[in-house]
């Protein structure tokens, strides 16, 4: 059956925007047709359209399927975004298909940017939830400066010299519900004296096998690598 | 030092080809500079520039280091393109950068798309190579039927019902140069008939975790999977 999404869900009815109206109408669906809702929150509700206007549409409610989170494990990833947007959404669209739970973008010493679209990543957020047959939608923080983060627990990956473990050895075996968050820098990846500040503050410097990763190459391999634990 | 690439190289004598070259004037290299060139064979050639002309240049060679294979596994992956040629190259792109020895993309039953561009996908897997450090370029096969592939030890990544084992449980711990087969199927996946045939032929079925992934996301998933059993 058909798959929408509503972050606007009351008691009895479901309100759809208009993009997800405009996509309803794409497909033919008319008045008294039945439809599936993810709210992103774990529901799967099947639906009957009400009524479709020009930017909205009104579904009532039929049944609600709660689905429990499916990972064993939280996946929060914080990233410097790449100079080009389109390598940075990829890699979350792909991420998403594979786990991931929360992404905090990071602004750092070689950042070249410091902007991110979140609209645009919460409608690919959207569109990969339902290609994927997950029922979670990925938490999207604002970006803010490395200093402002948390670093013990950290798990750093940069490029520099020194003593690194893999994420296996790092992670495997999962501790229960465990939280991982892991750090990947910019182009051209952390400065010296951002990793030793990090690292003398309790990050755990990590490396992602043995090649030279791009910033969203090694933002994709984490997530799939963690996949793998399970 | 700046790095460039030739598959043209005789005793003494290093020829760049026009994209090399405008690569070369582009970084205002001239006659007497010293750059590095990779043959993608595993060497890597120290060389003062000769001559530049106008789609040529000659390059004296100063000294060949040769570098061994990084893996200890050859990664031959058989995909369907995608509809979309931009999501296959860089699936190409981001699994030459984690590892990835040869592709082979097959024409199936449900395949909407049997061409693809192989001098394109060449000048992607060079720039891909250069900047993740490695020394050794894919082997790009031109498209084959599915029927035309040696099923027999073939790892099927199909999405139909059936048992499956994951990649660990198929490939941990590796031989000593394991070579790995990989098959990803299409947008629409493999037909039942294909996959009931591929698997009486001797095919091994496989699964890339618990989430449904589009066929780009499954072929790079693969690379970085069969990357963290080393």
């Amino acid at each position: 059956m058909q798959l929408f999404f509503s972050a606007h869900i009351e008691e009895n009815t479901v309100f759809l925007d208009a993009d997800e109206t405009r996509h309803c109408k794409v497909l033919r669906k008319t008045e008294g047709d039945q439809v599936q809702v993810l709210d992103g929150k774990g529901l799967l509700i099947d639906c009957r359209i009400h009524s479709i206007r020009k930017d909205s549409a009104e579904l009532e409610i039929i049944a609600r399927n709660r689905y429990p989170r499916q990972r064993p494990y939280y996946f929060h990833l914080y990233i410097a975004p790449t100079k080009q947007n389109e390598r940075m959404e990829w890699m979350f669209e792909k991420a998403i298909e594979v786990g991931l739970d929360e992404i905090t973008f990071i602004e750092t010493e070689h950042s070249e940017k410091a902007r991110v679209n979140t609209g645009r990543l919460e409608r690919i957020a959207v569109s990969a939830l339902k290609q994927s047959g997950q029922y979670y939608l990925p938490k999207i923080n604002p970006i803010c400066k490395l200093g402002q983060v948390e670093a013990k627990g950290m798990l750093l990956a940069h490029c520099g010299p020194g003593e690194k473990k893999s994420l296996r050895e790092l992670c495997y075996p999962l501790a229960d519900n465990a939280l991982i968050r892991i750090m990947i820098g910019p182009e051209g990846d952390f400065s010296p004296s951002e990793i030793e500040r990090m690292i003398r503050q309790g990050a755990q410097p990590v490396h992602l096998g043995s090649s030279r990763l791009r910033t969203e190459t090694a933002g994709l391999y984490c997530a799939v690598m963690l996949s793998g634990l399970v």
